[in-house]
């Protein structure tokens, strides 16, 4: 039998390789569904039906369906409150105030991480896949805008073991995909490695067996759809 | 007595307004703290302590900081939720799966419309009150990229009433300091008033008295600063 949550879209975007890493985090078992972006199948009208952006990923469980990545991962913890790690939205008994020392860190990476951070994994990793030539000039200039949010995370990663405090949350899971990009590339790599904290940080999240395991599906060849 | 609720930056800022609206529906007293940025207070030690990106709003709830306005948002109708609308996160009893189908709105909202929405403002509002000179390709640019979203959102306020179904929520809200900004300039009302659902959409919302209220404190002068 199949699993009833489906995620669509290959698990080299970023996007869909944040709530792969969030399910197996959760320990929810999921089907990985390909979508074939260079045949436009994200701008069909069944998948324009489950993601009105037509992008990936899109996502279902039993009869719901949520897009944006992020609002998946959220709904991932709320709805399997009690599997897999239960405090990735923080502990019941720090209520509000616990949750929201979370939230202030996933909006940042939504807000200030993710744009340079994807432009730069665009530049260097997708546009070369596509057979596009890579802007230097866009890399360096969202280099310099990334290099300012880096700062910041790297003080804050000196204050605490993890970006919301003590524990691994859906804070710092959410900003693995694009470091885990950024990390991979010679070019960039210097980001992370270069900042202490960041990289103790980076050092201690990039070998949880969940991030493991979203390598591995993102380093396997998917075979042709029948 | 002052009240507990401080949010720290001017009524003009998008971000800003966006938290005073959430405040204003919860029925949750607040003050409204002045940063001069012209003169740099929000890069200032102090300032960063409660917003290390060094940007508005920041905020304070007695002992508890949050930064980020959409975490902020989150964070007053958790921590207040028996005060004023009680519904901006959904009804309790529709549990992870009411909260999400408004999550992902507030998520396309931050990572879809609000990059062109605000890059635009900052072209035709803030850029004048800066005395610097408005890019009028920039404007050109992200209008293009706009429309996509916003005929994402005609068709979605075709089906529904708001965003996330027949109530207002925190989805609809996060979207109006921004529509606001479009809507009361001529170069760019024309965004909104000629998509029929998006038009209704804006006329039922902007006319509550959280919003007003909000318009209020954006259009009085403040007095200067002993």
């Amino acid at each position: 039998m199949s699993a009833p949550v489906t995620v669509y879209g290959p698990a080299i975007s970023p996007a869909v390789a944040r709530v792969a890493a969030c399910l197996l985090e959760k320990d929810v078992p999921f089907q990985l569904e390909p979508v074939d972006m260079s045949k436009g199948e994200h701008k069909s009208p069944s998948f324009l039906k489950l993601q009105p952006f037509g992008q990936v990923p899109a996502f279902k469980d039993h009869l719901t369906t949520v897009f944006e990545s992020r609002a998946i991962c959220r709904y991932i913890c709320d709805q399997y409150s009690d599997r897999g790690n239960r405090t990735l939205l923080g502990r019941e008994e720090d209520g509000a105030v616990g949750r929201a020392a979370i939230e202030q860190w996933i909006e940042s990476e939504g807000q200030a991480f993710n744009p340079p951070s994807l432009a730069i994994a665009f530049q260097l990793t997708f546009a070369p896949l596509m057979g596009r030539a890579t802007d230097m000039a866009v890399v360096e200039q969202n280099e310099a805008k990334l290099a300012k949010v880096l700062d910041v995370y790297e003080q804050r990663l000196g204050d605490s073991q993890y970006f919301a405090g003590d524990e691994f949350t859906l804070a710092d899971l959410v900003h693995m995909p694009n470091t885990e990009l950024l990390a991979s590339k010679t070019k960039t790599a210097g980001l992370i490695t270069e900042r202490k904290n960041l990289s103790r940080w980076w050092d201690e999240v990039s070998v949880r067996p969940s991030w493991k395991k979203v390598v591995e599906l993102q380093s396997v060849p998917r075979p042709p759809r029948s």
